[in-house]
């Protein structure tokens, strides 16, 4: 396997990348915390440019050897003269690293004081204080990643569950990128032949028949339309899904929550230290990144003011969720009232076009009879025994749109990258209607077409990319990155 | 300068402090993740003990050259047989390295999936999560730190000024540790003597005479104080100090705070990522890592019971204050309700001990005429230009217990420490009045006096310090260090 992805120093460009020019020969040299804020053991202090070894022996007092290429050297850090803290220095020569420019990696102590001086003594020493992405805005300006391969690594960063993280990763190695490359060469043959077809009408055999060409594009329009298709999957991995749960008091609303939770925490943690609602809490569902959205008990006649706001705000949380759990205790025979809520609750979901599911809890207690009039369960699970809670999870995907057995290719999981799919499709279907249309004289349309369809797939991969469409990519990064 | 703080991997150890045998060499490996939580664009996991290259081989696809001495090599790292990111690794064979045994360090891009992962991976591979502090606990064991070093390692990750970190890097380098072991020694000295004057008391001329010992044993005591005395200073640099902002509505509370705020925001950025309330905000006055407690009016019948409650709040806010600043409008005249609610609040510090600063704001306008029933002002500020606000600072050091002249020595910032030294000085003022009191025959109870003064200094440095005391001290750091 080669692979591209990868932080700090890394190996050769992926293969096919090499078209943008290195302009890192002419930028200037940029230093930023690249380790998350906060108290920890360790933290790293990262310089890249042209002069980020010499701006970095400026405040670090290597001693006689110096720094040597990929060799970890153990130094004083000074700041105005008097001693900061001893670090250990990482210097890596360009352009064989991840910014394809000298790289020096500075790892000090976690301290917020200690890494804002150990910036400001680089600052002062000549670098710059980096933008947000700009460490990898450089790795692509540099051509050591295209533009999707570069926006992986902020979904790679963002990922939390094993799935989203496969996506990401495997957009980082390039995968997309070859697809998308592999599309591009499709029809850049044909409109090559188109545009000779043009250029030499005299031939009396056509370099492309109409017939042909027709079926080019349609075979073209049809791969991008499936690439484009994954993105329902993709949207679903890179954004996550909200997750109401929703049921009268005491029917294990809260239970299923931490059981759900506590069946994913031996697999995956939630970040820490990510700010949250103390209602709200951050899960695995199956590889899908979930927020599960507990909610108050739902009563007919609220005794005061909070049932009121908390109704409310129940409500507010199923107009902002993407499926809902309706929670029923089965151990209990269900009343009028019971079902007038269910009902209530499932014709509310409905009305929102939001899916739902009805799920029977305390299936380890004797069930109830059923009456009627009860809603018809989806699940039968037990919180308190984890009984039925895979086979839930299993039945939640599908009503959020996965369909994990289609994530074995590439998937599309960005907004962006889908839309200049959708315009690239929608470019060769008006190019295949020319030839329909106009059999006699399809050439000049189809091959303008053809070149816009082109265009549409070189944004993906950053070719041309404006520099208002990279800024407005690169903002969306953390500084350091 | 020969200094042994530092993190990953360091120098030969301080010296003194081969005492401790290593005990490395029969201990587990450990694994944390050692950068804070939290989204970045880098995180370290780094791997302790005998084993831990082996360990790392088994989840890091290191190509044919595989892991030499301090050198950073690109190379994939794997979770259950699947990639899980590229990642730079750097090998530190033991034991010249900052645990005193085989360290590998291995960084990776900044997310908390990734790194839970890689860890998940380390301890599927034969290495054991690390409690807190067994990093550095390990380093104590193995005789790289001593015990006062191990404590700054913590002190230095925590501090946020200038003078707490100097204090703390100071400690780190053995700085107390040198003036502890030469205390020791002195006492040593006259312990050996006077041991043979116990063991050979046929001899005609005694080997150490009283006066001889009680004056030594006053000068060691002396010493001991003076070092003891320096933690009035060393505790503020360690734990800061609250000052409480109070005044009347519109007096320029809030403008203070931000004005001195602002004023050190340019040298010290408060730690990022920390909780803090609302009304309070970390500051850096000279160097004393304060917090500044923001507090409502001061009005003489509130309006509701919003003011009552903020009333409330400021009169815990004093309680729990080092220091209070009474901020008064200097631009417009004060009236008899502005003098008494000032008086009020002057008398209510006086009950409560704490001492209080009277500050005249707007001193950029012209001043209204001062009645003589108004508080005298102890300072005149402007908030809006920053008139005046380095002479506050400097007028509040002092009352805070402060006197920065003192730190260019050795200060005492840990509470162990402090009364480990009150400990060893009141044992050798028991040994001196033995001297006194039994001329005759003083020297049994003075060696007695002199082996428990030694002690307490032992436990500063942690020789055969009990392991109660040892994981009380490292349970206080992250895990990680």
């Amino acid at each position: 396997m080669t692979t591209s992805f990868g932080p700090p120093a890394a190996d050769p460009p992926a293969g096919g990348v090499s078209d943008t020019p290195p302009v890192g020969g002419k930028s200037d040299t940029i230093a930023a915390i690249a380790t998350p804020p906060g108290v920890g053991a360790l933290g790293i202090l990262r310089l890249s440019g042209p002069s980020a070894r010499e701006v970095a022996s400026r405040f670090l007092k290597v001693g006689g050897e110096g720094l040597s290429p990929k060799r970890a050297v153990v130094c004083r850090a000074d700041f105005d003269g008097s001693p900061l803290d001893r670090v250990v220095v990482v210097y890596h020569p360009g352009p064989a690293t991840s910014t394809g420019e000298e790289l020096i990696e500075i790892t000090a102590h976690g301290s917020a004081f200690i890494l804002g001086r150990l910036l400001a003594a680089a600052l002062a020493s000549g670098a710059r204080a980096a933008l947000p992405g700009e460490f990898t805005q450089r790795a692509f300006l540099n051509g050591r990643l295209d533009l999707s391969q570069a926006e992986a690594v902020c979904d790679l960063i963002r990922a939390r569950t094993g799935r989203s993280h496969r996506a990401a990763l495997e957009q980082l190695e390039g995968g997309l990128s070859r697809e998308v490359r592999g599309l591009s060469s499709s029809l850049t043959d044909l409109l090559v032949r188109v545009e000779a077809s043009l250029d030499h009408p005299e031939e009396d055999i056509p370099i492309v028949e109409p017939g042909a060409a027709l079926c080019e594009l349609e075979a073209g329009r049809s791969r991008v339309l499936t690439l484009a298709r994954t993105f329902k999957n993709g949207r679903l991995l890179a954004e996550g899904a909200r997750v109401a749960i929703v049921g009268r008091p005491n029917a294990g609303k809260s239970s299923l929550l931490n059981a759900l939770l506590g069946m994913e925490r031996a697999i995956v943690c939630a970040s820490p230290g990510t700010t949250r609602d103390t209602l709200e809490e951050p899960c695995d569902l199956g590889g899908i990144p979930a927020v599960l959205i507990d909610t108050a008990g739902l009563t007919d006649h609220p005794a005061d003011e909070a049932e009121s706001l908390g109704l409310e705000r129940t409500d507010r949380a199923l107009e902002r969720c993407d499926l809902a759990l309706l929670v029923v205790d089965g151990s209990r025979p269900s009343g009028p009232e019971d079902e007038a809520a269910s009902r209530r609750i499932l014709e509310r979901l409905a009305s929102l076009g939001r899916p739902a599911l009805t799920v029977r809890n305390k299936a380890d207690l004797p069930s109830a009879a059923e009456t009627p009039e009860a809603p018809a369960c989806d699940a039968a699970v037990s919180a308190r025994t984890g009984l039925g809670l895979r086979d839930l999870v299993a039945r939640i995907g599908p009503l959020l749109g996965d369909s994990p057995g289609e994530q074995d290719g590439v998937t599309v999981t960005s907004g962006r990258h889908h839309a200049a799919l959708l315009a690239c499709a929608s470019e060769l279907a008006a190019a295949g209607r020319s030839v329909t249309e106009r059999p006699g004289a399809w050439e000049e349309l189809a091959a303008s077409g053809l070149r816009a369809a082109l265009r549409e797939l070189g944004s993906i991969t950053g070719e041309d990319a404006p520099a208002s469409v990279l800024s407005a990519i690169f903002a969306r990064f953390c500084v350091g990155k």
